[in-house]
């Protein structure tokens, strides 16, 4: 029962189920504790918040990982500190949620002075830690309170299950995420991740650590992880921001000797993870009612081909449509043709060159639509019955609303193939989550 | 009281005050009437729909006309036919709501059919008539009930005002749009306005009828209206679509003598009046409660910085913390850096080029958020005061949430200026509106 979706009936059901996915990579130990700390932002008078430090780490230091990180030109100091730290050898993640440090004064210099604390518990050089933050943007990482933990958190080291550090590194996500695969050869890959676009309005960003005790070089991984990345976390959209803070990395345990083969099946095993991870993190917000899979088939490059299923896929009009169970078509060949009209290198895809199914059913071809009242019927309760139901199970289900879009005629030059994106759609309990005054 | 925004405390005084804006270009005349119709597409049993028919008459055909048509690639029959117009003398524009004619089966002669009907009624050629249509995506044009309508129309034109025609080509529009202006000469412009984009699922076309009798070339009128387009209908968002049939069309009683001087001060009257349309449309929504104007002041392009304040003013997350009285400054912050990731060519532009301002007070400067509780407190009561309370007046006050962006360095090559854009925040009468089953 690896990646199964199964909905599990409560929360402790599911929990289990974490348990027995998280077939850890040999040698990888997992280490969780909590604190309290009260913001500077917020003068001393605030409420202390809880905090938590979980920290992963490997057998040794060593050279094979790799890293994919936010595309946003505001960045996290954790982020520029991971990026700085290419080609270097790695022990461990050291991730903290609940404030992001991204933009407060000396952001880096407070990443490094929490990784020395940790590292000094620990009795692993500081330089050969990671750090990842998630959490309110501009406030200042509560240095002190950290530095008290690491103690606690070295001696939880091994006591703490790779399904506690899921949870640990949650901020609002309704659920932990874990999933889990095995190589042909027996080679184990696990990923943990937190996500949760609609549900915090500072805690948007996306965390995912995979380890594995795969042999192989930082290229290989590098390769895998961003092939992996492009078509599972890349492809995921849940309100169209990418965060400050976003992070992706990927640790072995083991780097392959030169002279060894490559381990079959590694990049399948890590494309598998991070799927399983991706759909996990459009599905868990409150907010989600339906999830969008959008299909493009065209000649289009495949960035331009994902642009179009990211163009349906943050259209609110399309978001909220779904939300409502309204089949309202004309929504998602508008924002097609809003894309198109955006991109003059597009602009020869007219009306004529498209065709846009809804679940099983044709609803417009070559630019004209394909309705009828019985139809519109029918497309109503195939929205319903796509409807995430959080109620009725823990995780909620896993079927998706199919959109499928068709660009053909002779646009684009490359053999056609298919892009695939998932969407959240947008109701009532995304402007509750996002709209409420933070304090 | 030309264009004051002030407040009317009942939609009775804001519609006298219409009338007195209404200073009608010399020799025009409108024209309104309303019928019914049962959409096919819902089947003969379903209940009869009302729709209005509008008319714009110039005292004759004209070459002197000009149109800015939408960008979609899915476009309105009517679009194609006033775009295959270009050239060709105009005399007037005939509008339908209820039916946007967009994508249904031969749409481009239902429009051709109704413009011969009224055509014939008015004792005018269908060749100099523009049609526009605005509503359903993918529902015919009820060509018979709108045939039958013809003479009525005729029979109301003359008896018809500005502030009539205004309304009827409401959808769904919380209250009319219109804004007139006067050049030195005292010529006259004066336009109309219908856009709802949050309002109704199917209704976000926006659609714009200007009027002159400045005389005037069909070249000056063109690049008259294309620039005050630029920086006033294409500078606002509501939920970041482009509808398949939004149409601005402008319209002089008079073609200029190669002869005569240019009418001095006409394109500062078409931007006055695009202008205050372009808010009206903004504001309208019963779902907006608070308009963000955002000014980007950098070297960049105009697109490029109009784009800048755009992905400000479309991200999700920036308008339901708008929405939610929430300074999360880190949002906004985040939306500019994550365009800016997104643009290769402005990947050069860090946080540490950015200053970030919120009504009167800098939230961001070179990298680093400037805040404290105390500002936290004044953001969020500055954002509260700038709510637009729909209950205490018609239509509601035009006070802005100031967002204000400076990209410095040398980013840019060119001189520093400014660039403007509206934009709605996002909230829960969003959803509602776009949410609900249409039937």
């Amino acid at each position: 029962m690896q990646n199964t979706s199964e909905v599990y009936h409560n929360a402790g059901a599911y929990r289990a189920a974490l348990q027995e996915r998280a077939l850890v990579p040999r040698g990888f130990r997992f280490a969780v504790t909590a604190t309290e700390f009260v913001p500077a932002e917020l003068g001393e008078e605030a409420e202390p918040l809880p905090i938590k430090l979980t920290a992963i780490l490997a057998p040794a230091a060593s050279r094979a990982w790799a890293a994919v990180l936010t595309r946003n030109r505001v960045t996290g100091a954790p982020v520029e500190v991971v990026r700085g730290h290419r080609g270097r050898p790695v022990r461990g993640v050291v991730i903290n949620n609940k404030v992001a440090n991204v933009c407060a004064a000396d952001g880096e210099a407070a990443a490094r002075s929490v990784l020395a604390s940790v590292g000094a518990a620990f009795g692993v050089p500081a330089a050969q830690l990671l750090p990842a933050s998630t959490g309110v943007i501009g406030w200042q990482l509560p240095v002190a309170a950290l530095a008290a933990a690491a103690p606690q958190l070295a001696a939880n080291l091994g006591a703490t299950s790779a399904a506690d550090a899921a949870e640990a590194i949650m901020t609002t996500d309704a659920y932990p995420k874990l999933r889990s695969a095995t190589t042909p050869s027996g080679h184990r890959v696990l990923g943990i991740a937190k996500g949760a676009g609609m549900i915090e309005p500072d805690m948007g960003t996306m965390l995912a650590f995979i380890v594995t005790d795969a042999p192989a070089t930082a290229d290989e991984l590098q390769e895998e992880l961003q092939g992996a990345a492009r078509s599972s976390f890349n492809a995921i959209t849940v309100d169209g921001d990418q965060s400050t803070s976003d992070m992706v990395v990927l640790l072995s345990s083991r780097e392959r000797e030169p002279d060894a083969a490559p381990v079959a099946g590694l990049g399948a095993a890590v494309r598998e993870v991070c799927a399983g991870l991706a759909g996990d993190i459009v599905r868990n917000g409150e907010g989600t009612r339906h999830v969008m899979a959008i299909a493009v088939t065209s000649r289009l490059a495949e960035a331009d081909a994902l642009a179009v299923a990211k163009a349906v896929g943050n259209g609110p009009l399309v978001k909220t449509a779904v939300y409502g169970n309204d089949p309202n078509v004309g929504r998602i060949a508008s924002a097609v043709g809003d894309y198109l009209g955006s991109r003059p290198d597009l602009r020869r895809i007219g009306a004529r060159d498209l065709t846009i199914s809804l679940g099983d059913r044709q609803v417009f071809d070559g630019g004209v639509f394909t309705l009828g009242p019985a139809s519109e019927r029918d497309l109503s309760d195939y929205l319903v019955s796509c409807r995430c139901d959080t109620s009725g199970g823990f995780p909620p289900h896993d079927r998706v609303v199919r959109i499928g879009i068709r660009i053909g005629g002779g646009a684009g030059e490359r053999e056609p193939h298919t892009v695939r994106a998932l969407a959240a759609d947008l109701g009532y309990e995304y402007v509750r989550e996002n709209a409420d005054y933070r304090s």
